[in-house]
């Protein structure tokens, strides 16, 4: 199943799946009352409520709506939090070559991650707006899983229990502020901080089982900017996986449902790595299309930051 | 003022202020239910609600609590986010100093900060765990403040306007998890994930006015490991003001209500500062005291990982 929030006409936002490809439920409505209209209220009883929806029956149209009646909102537009590793080889590896640096011992012995600004999310067809000062900025193709089930000290065989589901995420990066901030030592924050784009939706992990391969799944990763192909990669190349990331993030610390984890950019998934040569920096204007096998695009539009107060 | 949030006898949890040094009283019932019983929802309304406290009048001993009849919780359980900056110049010296390392010129440039775990709170009173692998664990000696309005791109001078109050602030930090993870770039996560505590309450902006020095405030700050004092440093000697802080965050990004910017650790504030020739890491039952001036005691206690699940 895909999950979805949504804006209806009347401005609610609300929650639910795609009930094919040209309609969407909305849950709360549809069930009467008896399902939350956003999607970490559902997570935080994620078995109970999956009963209800594995044994919806429609009650005629009742809060059924066309996609074109809808606007598409990130899936999780607070999720409780963000971590992002940085679990693709290559991607870590070309981007420090790009900057004359070594491969780093630590990174093969753990998964390293940062905690983002989970309260500034954006979903699909949103603008980003370029930052202050940032005229370097970048996307990172990324795949994200949902933690959908509370757990603390989760071994790595255990983790897909605690997996709702995946969305392709979008970590956007201003370079120039990050390579300066990066130098102090704590890691990147206002080079990430402004924005990261999720969804259109979350994929139930059971639609993504046929496909596993490796430590993670068989699916072609791409993204495009104004059309053009840029970058192309598999998510099965992953060096860790979901289930060591989680295994690492819940060591001590206890994860909750509508925590977001992200795997890192994958290999030639950012123009980092690609380098100026292949392409420029982001502009206003640039329309950027991630789209992941089977999990949909993700398509976002820079905006210069003196468009919006 | 001093906010407060607290379990009753009853099991429930509610928040509200210090009515003395003997009574709390509790927001939500002394108010007949007009004032939410959480600080971060208080928050997100704190303008309307002040006028509400400040022309409080009990109604005989409706939800006036003796302190010895509850038990103070973190003042915010649950922060909308955790950002804590590094804006001590002898902390980052010293810090880097005993590993050998030279200043590093981007410091004076900009205040920097990491998101760390807003889900890993702890309060007065409450155990700290030391992690799994970690034989080092260290305390930091902090101040935070707390956001009560929301904003984006907010001016250094006009900063003070979106603070509500300041609390102290230990960031626990296991520092042989933290070096291996920050060679990898991304800063510190599972060396400081585990626990951050905060309280005992927070002090209202208000009270802080008379004690404006330099970049800060003319305040003590004390750390104390059974009963020894091992850090003293003076909250005056801070090198970037919270509302230089506030405009770094703030800057393309929005600032919520219940969000806490930490300032870092003040000099000598932490065991990795004063070397282990001075004081051992810490061990299981180890008593741990932050104090500062006007602002309290949070007090913890450390146990070893073994003893919850």
């Amino acid at each position: 199943m895909k999950f979805v929030t949504f804006t209806k006409k009347d401005g609610l936002v609300s929650a639910g799946w795609l009930a094919d490809v040209d309609h969407v439920v909305d849950m709360h409505e549809a069930s009467g009352g008896v399902l939350p209209n956003n999607l970490v209220n559902f997570l935080d009883h994620s078995e109970e409520y999956m009963k209800i929806v594995n044994h919806f029956v429609p009650n005629g149209q009742r809060g059924i709506y066309r996609l074109s009646e809808i606007q598409l909102k990130a899936p999780l537009p607070v999720p409780r939090s963000i971590r992002d590793f940085y679990a693709f080889e290559q991607h870590v590896k070309t981007a420090r070559e790009n900057r004359g640096l070594e491969m780093i011992p630590e990174w093969y012995e753990i998964p390293v991650f940062y905690f983002s600004n989970h309260l500034a999310i954006k979903g699909p067809g949103e603008s980003i707006v370029i930052p202050i000062e940032c005229e370097w900025l970048d996307y990172e193709l990324e795949i994200a899983c949902i933690i959908g089930k509370e757990g603390r000290g989760i071994s790595e065989d255990k983790a897909d229990e605690y997996i709702f589901g995946y969305c392709i995420l979008n970590d956007w990066s201003a370079r120039d502020l990050q390579r300066k901030e990066m130098k102090v030592g704590l890691g990147p924050a206002k080079g990430k901080d402004f924005s990261t784009s999720i969804g259109p939706w979350v994929v139930t992990k059971d639609e993504m089982e046929p496909f596993k391969a490796g430590k993670g799944f068989n699916l072609t990763m791409k993204a495009r900017v104004n059309g053009s192909l840029l970058s192309e990669g598999n998510m099965k190349d992953i060096y860790y996986s979901f289930g060591e990331m989680i295994a690492r993030a819940s060591q001590g610390v206890t994860l909750y449902p509508g925590e977001i984890i992200g795997s890192g950019t994958v290999g030639t998934g950012c123009i980092l790595e690609l380098g100026e040569e292949i392409h420029r920096w982001l502009e206003p204007g640039d329309e950027v299309e991630l789209e992941i096998d089977h999990l949909g695009v993700l398509k976002n539009t820079i905006i210069a930051g003196n468009e919006v107060k």
